[in-house]
Formats: structure tokens, C-alpha cells, sequence
């Protein structure tokens, strides 16, 4: 599985205060943690508090950049940020996130195309968060219908059928577990399929448990990213151990330590 | 989900030696403490070395049914062995297990009806162990079938789908979950499934780990019940924690505790 460490974010204090200081160090030593921890990519995002949030993702993605050329994640909900972002990557890239609105698409879609990014497409649109399956593979069909007529291709389309808390949706679960199976039928070839997973509990007690439960059933679905945090060693184990049941990587007695290594 | 603790087994050498020596305290101090953690039945089975099977299994359900009235699992691949354990049950009882075989299926099927018993039903054959999801599916049809023509309610029968160890029949995995999946397609109602656990981490390092994964994928494919070890903490937590998820029991704070006192 494709895992975006998601702790660059300044709604973490340290984050934040790293951000607002410019304190390189800060900012690329979680950088090393997650990629440490076994992140194939990281999340950047300013976080909600920034008032120069423009500016600040090119110094965050170029202070990233001075310690690794993995992908990074340019996440934000204003596509001048975004588009900030990408003047200055040099790192493979993806787009985190546009979501089903037209405008949105307009933009987001063809930018992905001229960075050669991978996209991040969110189940969601100006009428609010879905409340079923169909709706949400109504919102995903139109998101894929976008690229199609953009011309983006699909297999760098990664879909999110946005996760809910589980203690505040808790009868949404089953059919979030549903949609990320038949997301893969919507078109040949299949777009991808990936979670922001801290969302699910949030608020919840025992949040560790619930987080590595939900992913270990998301993967079961065909997941193929997250955006979680590779730090917490249980939810990565139970990652790698669900991969390794779905044959994903060759058993052996330290499948555990192999992976981490490879 | 149902859960049918695995302990008492007279491969274990204390159980072993408790039915050897016919002491029921540990008998029935292997009983209380699964089901103080969480177990619905108790699995009942002398062990590969019982030379006296036939009148230990009797001893044994004697000595639990003093201590519990929860429902248990006659386990023995010899029908004499659960005919026996029949005659003195009082409590619910799951027959463990008949095969596909037709020969079996016309003494146990009977059996289940005389004593109003559940059974369990393993997609295994003379011929061997399936080795793809077409044979466990077409073995499952078999025992429907035979189930449906002797008038036994298919709503009793749980089928197994033969859980192989991950460590040496990795490509399976996931035809094993799968077919958990189909399983409810196979009738109408449809037949319940169940796995015996802890053959899945057979041979292999990190054991717990590996169970509560595959259990936790396999409850997300639909499974309605597992033999298993209840005393495993973490095995149970994410058991409780995948149904929770699935919108089986209401989210409270104290959810896992919630779940054992229920």
C-alpha cells in the first residue's frame, strides 16, 4: 500500500510553531521520522491557521525537498496554494484534493496534468458530505468522468470516499468499507482508491484500535493509499500483515522488519 | 460474532493431562476464564492422543456443563466421538464438524437434527484440502445441498472454508476471504461461516498478530463466527472493535468493555 505520512500539517502545535518560525530542522526531522517509519510520500499542509499559506507550502516543500526526493502531497483546499506548491516541486508530486464541484476540476484536473501529478479526488461537493453508497459513487463517477474528458489518466486518480467519524456516523462505515470495492468498476482501468484515515476516530476513545481496525477492513476492500500516521507502530504492523495475507509481499519470519527495510 | 473458545483441547498438554487424571477443576477453570473473556461456546475436544475418546468426551461435557450452561462444540473428526458427547449434552451444542463427504453428511446431518444442533460444516473432502475458491464453493454446495435435502435449516449450518497457514499457502488468502463472501449466495436464507482461527499463524512469527488481522479481515468479508483463542486481549479487541465498525453494536466510550459485560 501507498503511505502518505500525514504529520507535516500546522494544526500540529509543534508543526505550527515550526511553520511560523521557520525552523528547517523541525520540518525535516518529522520529514525523516515518516520516512523512517516507512512513508512512501508526505503530506504537506500549512494548516488552518496560516495567513500565508501561499508562500509558506513553497518553504515547506522546499525545506522537505532539501532531505528527500520522495513524493509530496501538496494538500490544501485553495488551488492557489496548491498551485504555489507545484511552481517550486522538484519531488514527484500529487494533488491533495479537489473534489467533485466543476470549478474545482477545471482547475485542479489540469494542473495535475501539466506537473504530471498524481490527484487526489474527494467524494464530496458543494452540496455537503454524502450520506450513502450511491451518492458517493455518483460523485466519484463524475470525478472520473472530469479526467476522462480532461484527459488525465486514471490510474494516477485516486479516490476518497471520505471517512467519517465512527462514533458520530457510525451506520456510514459498512458502506465506505462498500464503495472503495466498486470504486474499481467505475472505469477500465480502475481509478485507485485512498483514506485520510485518522478522520474515522476522531473524537473516539481508543483511537490507535479503531484507526488500525478501519484499515486493516479498508484494505480488505482493495484500498490502495492512506494518509495516516507511520509513526504509530501497531497501525503500520497491521498494515503490513494485512498486505502480507492478501499476498502482497513474500512471507518470511521477519516479514515485519523486511518490509520497513525495503 | 459468535465465538467458540478453542482451549479445551486435549492437544494442549494441560488439558491433556487434566482429562487424563480427571481433574475437573482444570477443566473447569479453562471454561470460566473463556467465557469471563468473552467466548458465546466452548469448543470440547479430547485431543490427537486420546486413546479413550469415545467416554472422555463425556467426561468432559459433564464437568463444563456443571460450571456453565453457554452452548458447546463437540469437536472430533470421528462421528462415534460426537455421538457420544450427544447423549449426555444438556446445554445448546454445534456439532465440529462434518466434511463434504457423503457418508459423513448422512450420519452427522441426522444427528444435528435429532439433538437440535448446529453444525459445522468444512468444504474438505476425501479427495483433500481445496485448493482454490471454484472447489471450496463447489464443496460448500455439496453440504448445502445435503443439509437442504435431509430438511435441516440451512440457518444452523456454518460452513468452513479451511483456513491454511499464511506462511505456506500465501496465494490463498485471499480466495479464503473471499469465498467467506459467496458463501451467503450460495442459499436463501443463506448458510453462516465460521473459521478455525489459529491455523492461519501455524508456523509462523508475530502469531497474534497475524490472527487478529485475518480475523479482522474476515469479519469485514461477512464472517458470522470463529473458533479462537478468547483469552487474547488483543485478538478480542479487534474483533469487537471490527464489528463496532460494522455497525453491530452501538459506539460508547467504553465500547470493549461494554461489549464483555454484555
Amino acid at each position: 500500500m501507498f503511505i502518505i505520512g500525514e504529520l507535516i500539517n500546522g494544526m500540529y502545535t509543534y508543526i505550527g510553531k515550526g511553520i511560523g518560525q521557520k525552523d528547517k530542522v523541525a520540518i525535516q526531522k518529522c520529514a525523516l521520522q515518516q520516512l523512517g517509519a516507512g512513508a512512501d510520500a508526505l503530506d504537506v499542509n500549512c494548516g488552518p491557521a496560516s495567513r500565508n499559506a501561499v508562500s509558506d507550502i513553497q518553504w515547506l516543500v522546499e525545506t522537505i525537498q532539501e532531505v528527500t526526493d520522495k513524493p509530496l502531497a501538496l494538500d490544501s483546499s485553495k488551488p492557489q496554494v496548491i498551485e504555489s506548491g507545484l511552481e517550486v516541486i522538484k519531488n514527484p508530486v500529487i494533488i491533495n484534493s479537489t473534489t467533485a464541484d466543476p470549478q474545482k476540476l477545471e482547475i485542479l484536473v489540469p494542473l495535475a496534468k501539466k506537473y504530471h501529478a498524481k490527484l487526489i479526488g474527494l467524494t464530496i461537493s458543494a452540496k455537503g458530505i454524502p450520506q450513502n453508497k450511491d451518492q458517493r459513487l455518483e460523485l466519484a463517477a463524475g470525478i472520473v468522468a472530469s479526467c476522462t474528458e480532461q484527459g488525465f489518466p486514471i490510474e494516477d486518480l485516486y479516490l476518497d470516499p471520505i471517512v467519517l467519524p465512527v462514533n458520530v456516523a457510525q451506520a456510514q462505515m459498512r458502506d465506505i468499507l462498500e464503495v472503495i470495492r466498486e470504486f474499481k468498476i467505475i472505469s477500465q482501468p480502475p481509478p485507485k482508491s485512498i483514506v485520510g484515515l485518522s478522520n474515522v476516530s476522531q473524537g473516539a476513545c481508543g483511537r490507535s484500535l479503531i484507526n488500525r481496525t478501519f484499515l486493516t477492513m479498508a484494505i480488505t476492500s482493495g484500498l490502495d493509499a492512506a494518509i495516516l500516521d507511520p509513526t504509530d507502530k501497531d497501525l503500520m504492523d497491521a498494515a503490513i500483515s494485512a498486505e502480507l495475507i492478501l499476498d502482497k509481499h513474500i512471507y518470511c519470519d521477519s516479514y515485519l522488519e523486511a518490509y520497513r527495510k525495503k
